[in-house]
């Protein structure tokens, strides 16, 4: 089976090594190469360039730290926007510093991708993505300005008003965080049937089973309805063509790997586990395998597109995975899944982990609903095909409610 | 004297012939030339420019109510953009639609504004307006951005949030709302000293006597505080440089004049009247003779930026004017005053106007405030220089609560 990478051909092991000798330049990545005793000439192999370490989010941050206000890679004289984004590493927010050359391909690159699922000059864009202080709206921004659309940038929030101007404007396109647009739909007393493209972004979309129909019906069936992957830290990653037939890769910007959380080991295609990110164009705060932290799924699938996907999109975040009875868990997932079922409450939801003396992992989901509206012996039967584990114990309780501790509480 | 409007120039006389021709090809402003009996190339003087008629913000929402969703001025396929800003013709907002067009022509305008006040592409500019729906922040990034400095954008609130940005990012231009700069250096523990200028628009500003030294004390004294003057209905308007000598009036983009709000008749200049704007340049929704409904003085005075200035900026709406003892009172400059006194509540501040039988007009000023730690003396002073009236009456009470029907209650 092949790994979750792209394949080796001449033409990736070159961009790699270009890549490398760009990344070589900084101070930051050096270190990486010094460490892995390559030089950038050297990369002459896919399995080469992954000797390589990987890095992550605390690397930044610690770049940033050491080298403020924007870290290293970027200089400060070339900086003409910066959005911020939240970060667990910093005490405060992350910067994400932007060159006049870096705004402009990213623009252009959003503004490919909108026009390959469908968006022209023709169509007016409700941009329901914030760009203060975060980066995400200004993509949408870029994209439909780039295009020629009309751009009305509204950011997330008053879905009554933001009902009344699809109306009133024309709209087409709605842009932004998936359950936005699906509030939006929610809350016009007739069909939206305006809008023809539902472009989702931002949290997981296509990855939770059952949300892009949700979606798709809201807006009266006959609607696209496509996800977009990307992260501050990094930029665009994936975006789907009208196909709607998972994400592709910007491979000429980045190389995807997937690995093993727990290992770092390269998975093979079509396992779920953790994206990391090498970036392959002349950006100006490039990452070296960088580990995103989300959780996703690279396969190979021949189209005018490009060749690779990420079939589902994101499927949440790794940091809060468990290994349960010799099996990876990741709560998200189920988190996500129980936020499209109206009969349960995905805010009071609990997994306990316990180990009873002598025997093996013993795992009781709890979860906040009406017990009598829904049917166990199926809902368990998903949560079963979500986690790739039964529970022990199953209770849907009216009044559950769970601890601040998040949705894994282990007393094992 | 002279009269408040651009003194009567070839060139002047030339551009407005040449902004007649443009609004005559539109229908909206042809029936103004038809009610005037008048073609554009009749136009060889200001008079005869004057005998168009005005037109304010309800003709704009009637055309965009009869030629939804843009109005009739722009083509909706040549538009890119469309903020939206509350109106109180509209059931909902006005839009404020631009063309690719606009939007380089208002950045490259606002950079050159911005420059005459300092900021260079080493500045690092907090952009504390918001982008959605309001135009206000675009303008401030547009503005940014072209000069290549770096935008931070980080719209209204969150003061503490944004104190902390300005000492991370070593901010050195504030620029949007006056009122939340001044808000930023008060929430500060320390005088923000990074801080070199500061850019007020969106709210009146430098007309309120003693606001810019208060906003220049709360940056520790050595910075540049200025005032800038658009609306959304029409853009730009003027801006101060960094002598702070009042707004410098774009003249290359629009005719100014200075009326009476009652009779509509030419003004002195330094009267204050109500702004009138014809735009010159091509931009692609002009105004003819808008009535802003905004108080101002126009006066001429010869400097590098362009020899006309709105000396004070902007002293509120004439909506709320009143004729009272044959003067109008504008009860806004009062509230912008009380604003900036500590002792005093500006939201509890009433004008009762009676009319005792047999005598003549009665003004009784009552506002919220320690009575005993105001000179009362001094503030009747300043209260009838701002009004150029007398009170009558004048009380300051600790528990005065104002009712909601507005600042004036005509008993008359």
């Amino acid at each position: 089976m092949t790994r979750a990478t792209l394949d080796e051909t001449d033409e990736v092991v070159t961009k790699l090594r270009e890549a490398a000798e760009r990344l070589y330049e900084y101070d930051l990545y050096r270190t990486a190469f010094e460490k892995a005793e390559l030089e950038p000439s050297d990369i002459d192999s896919i399995d080469q360039f992954r000797e390589l370490p990987t890095m992550d989010a605390g690397d930044q941050a610690d770049d940033v730290k050491s080298n403020p206000p924007f870290g290293s890679l970027v200089d400060p004289d070339d900086v003409v926007r910066c959005n911020l984004t939240p970060s667990p590493y910093m005490d405060h927010r992350m910067p994400v510093p932007a060159t006049e050359d870096d705004i402009r391909r990213d623009e252009e690159r959003l503004a490919e991708a909108y026009r390959l699922v469908g968006v022209t000059e023709d169509d007016v864009v409700l941009n329901t993505a914030g760009m203060m202080p975060y980066p995400f709206g200004w993509s949408i921004a870029g994209a439909a300005e780039t295009i020629g659309a009309t751009h009305i940038p509204m950011g997330p929030g008053n879905a009554e008003e933001q009902v009344q101007i699809i109306r009133d404007y024309d709209v087409t396109v709605v842009s932004g965080f998936p359950s936005f647009a699906q509030e939006l739909a929610t809350t016009a007393d007739e069909t939206l049937d305006g809008v023809d493209i539902v472009i989702g972004g931002g949290e997981p979309f296509t990855a939770i089973e059952g949300y892009r129909e949700e979606v798709r019906e809201a807006y009266g069936g006959d609607v696209t309805v496509v996800d977009n992957y990307g992260l501050s830290e990094v930029g665009f990653v994936g975006f789907e063509s009208r196909e709607e037939a998972g994400m592709h890769v910007f491979t000429d910007r980045v190389f995807p790997e997937v690995v093993d959380p727990e290992t770092g080991e390269l998975l093979e295609r079509g396992e779920k586990g953790e994206l990391v990110l090498t970036t392959l164009s002349p950006d100006s705060t490039p990452v070296l395998r960088y580990r995103t932290g989300d959780l996703t799924i690279l396969e190979k699938r021949e189209s005018e597109y490009g060749d690779y996907v990420l079939p589902q999109g994101v499927f949440g975040r790794v940091d809060s995975m468990k290994k349960v009875k010799g099996v990876k868990l990741y709560p998200d997932e189920l988190t996500m899944y129980v936020a499209g079922v109206d009969e349960l409450d995905h805010e009071n939801l609990e997994i306990r982990l316990t180990r009873p003396k002598g025997t093996t992992d013993h795992v009781a989901l709890t979860v906040a609903g009406d017990p009598d509206s829904v049917d166990r012996e199926a809902f368990a039967g998903e949560v079963r095909s979500i986690l790739n584990i039964s529970m022990d114990e199953l209770s849907i309780e009216p009044e559950f409610e769970a601890t601040a501790d998040g949705v894994v509480i282990d007393d094992r």
